[in-house]
């Protein structure tokens, strides 16, 4: 029993630190993490956890002295955390991410004609920037979102509104597909909507067009029970969450009509994720048919430097490589599913304890 | 509007005779299936619903003339199908699935040494059989399964129960890994149980044990908050899939552990899986951080042509290969989470309107 306590405890003192709930489990993960990197970003990466609960955790490490910083900026065991790690039975953490299709179980190379069509119209797409907390996905994840969504049966002949997050370029992607009846793009972001109207009219793409709409402001009411999917990118407060996705189901057409949209590990606990679960599919009234974790890889944006993740890392050494992933998320709407188009504040979409990337 | 109102016209007509609710989109995955297969097996498949509601919506179609029955005891589209398939902009269904991973994003193969071990000690497993409502997967779905528990971080030094469906010989997998801390299978199927215990004795694996024992019943007292991680394969009925997974909870140490199970679309419908991710996220309280579709694959069983499914279908031909598949679901129990070890009642698992296959 003692051995357990001794994790215990040092969750609740990561808890004190980081703010954020933990509990054993999420040690053991960071110490598994340890085994492999000392780079703080890859431990955050491998432990699943949001950058304020990693930096609690390793921080209480290196004071109870189970890790110490070396020379290289790197995040080492002690021989006191080696023995904790014997203690406890843990072990490096395992990988077995499928290099064909880099985990989502669709390689993005199947479709290696929109691949190449969505780099080469994308060599100067815009740079991810912090006023609008954007960060850019890999060019790989964004076409897979459209080989997901072709898939399902969601992609040929639907209507389809991209909400928000167009940095991605994924409403671009769909359009460049040239499958969608038609594809509707909306951000706050003015350079990528004239960056997907230019490519739009320069190839001749008739049934896309993207405009620029501040999305906490009511969508016009045309628009509402027009599309058959939305996709979006949701701030991960609650009340904004909550409120993004319920303005994604506002716009859809009819039940069996669908939502995608992109969930971490990295801004949100798993506590939230239940939160986010429960609101889904009880006042929201949805079914969530797919959960893929990892499915969206993030390109390390330029402001990562003024980050407050950046702030509270323990270290400041650069990540090595992509750290900042998010699940893919795929909801189904059942009959009876109500439509809101309200406004959404401020407040609601400001940082709170666990987000740190923004 | 004409034309949305012909397709729902065929859910209202197809919901009446499949007994299960039925909406747009549902006809228009049984159509985009009918563009690439003929066997009512494979549609179901690409449609993904339950046997009752796929029947239900092509004898709608053989009835009401957009379909016809071949002399190869194919299901073939007529000109009037055509026709409306044209009018719906229906596409054929398109398939992106991973060939290295069979779109699980963690191939078999990475631990070759555990398949190839695998396959050697399971050339005679026991058959399938009806009585237990058994059905077993591919062994590539079996070690696929091992390999993601363990990327997961919870294989390597847990505690792991394996409830039921043994004839997965998923537990045996486990053991043959030599990777858990401890593995504990049971099953009501004495022939499972041996199977394993001769071979755990023969290979001198000490760690795993095997018995029977009918998990209607409440498990034995000394079990309870004893595992790491449970897996199971609950019955798809809501009373007997919430009280298997409350049971399966009731065996974990504390907030972290973890549980794996499968859910089909074939036996549930979506609006049942809305139903069982309210009680996960709600009463159970757990959160769900994975769901990934068709990572289960099931060999056709033997009994095939005594189930309700073979009886419902509206065309008596054997299915092409795989067409049962099954979503991998893990949940993480959170804080707070309670244990339950009461008795299942038989009416609770007693087949209902979506059910078929058993």
């Amino acid at each position: 029993m003692s051995t357990a306590n001794k994790l215990i405890e040092l969750a609740e003192k990561a808890r004190e630190k980081g703010g954020v709930n933990l509990y054993k489990k999420n040690i053991e993960m960071v110490l598994s993490g340890l085994l492999i990197t000392g780079n703080f970003w890859s431990i955050v990466d491998y432990a699943d956890l949001p950058v304020p609960a990693a930096a609690g955790i390793v921080n209480t490490l290196l004071e109870e002295g189970y890790a110490f910083i070396d020379q290289n900026q790197d995040i080492r065991l002690t021989q006191k955390g080696y023995d904790l790690i014997k203690e406890y039975n843990i072990h490096p953490r395992k990988e077995y991410r499928c290099q064909a299709c880099e985990g989502r179980g669709i390689p993005f190379y199947l479709d290696i004609e929109l691949y190449r069509a969505f780099l080469q119209e994308t060599k100067n797409r815009p740079k991810a920037i912090q006023d609008y907390d954007q960060g850019s996905v890999t060019p790989e994840t964004t076409v897979s979102r459209v080989l997901f969504i072709d898939s399902r049966g969601d992609l040929q002949g639907k209507d389809i509104v991209v909400m928000g997050a167009e940095d991605d370029l994924t409403g671009l992607a769909i359009a460049l597909s040239r499958k969608a009846n038609s594809v509707t793009i909306i951000d706050i972001d003015k350079r990528s909507i004239d960056f997907d109207n230019e490519i739009f009219e320069r190839l001749g793409i008739k049934n896309a067009k993207a405009f620029v709409w501040d999305l906490r402001k009511p969508l016009p009411e045309d628009m509402l029970g027009k599309f058959d999917v939305f996709i979006t990118d949701p701030p991960e407060t609650i009340a904004a969450f909550s409120a993004f996705i319920k303005r994604g189901i506002s716009l859809l057409k009819d039940e069996g009509a669908v939502g995608y949209f992109g969930l971490t590990l990295r801004d949100s606990s798993i506590y939230r994720w239940r939160e986010f679960q429960k609101i889904l599919t009880g006042e929201i009234g949805v079914a969530i048919t797919d959960i893929i974790q990892d499915f969206n890889n993030y390109i390390t944006w330029d402001y990562h430097k003024e980050t407050k993740a950046y702030e509270l890392a323990p270290v400041k050494k650069d990540p090595e490589g992509i750290w900042y992933r998010s699940a893919w998320y795929r909801i189904e709407a059942l009959p009876g599913f109500s439509r809101w188009n309200g406004v959404i504040s401020d407040e609601d979409l400001y940082l709170d304890e666990e987000g740190s990337t923004t």
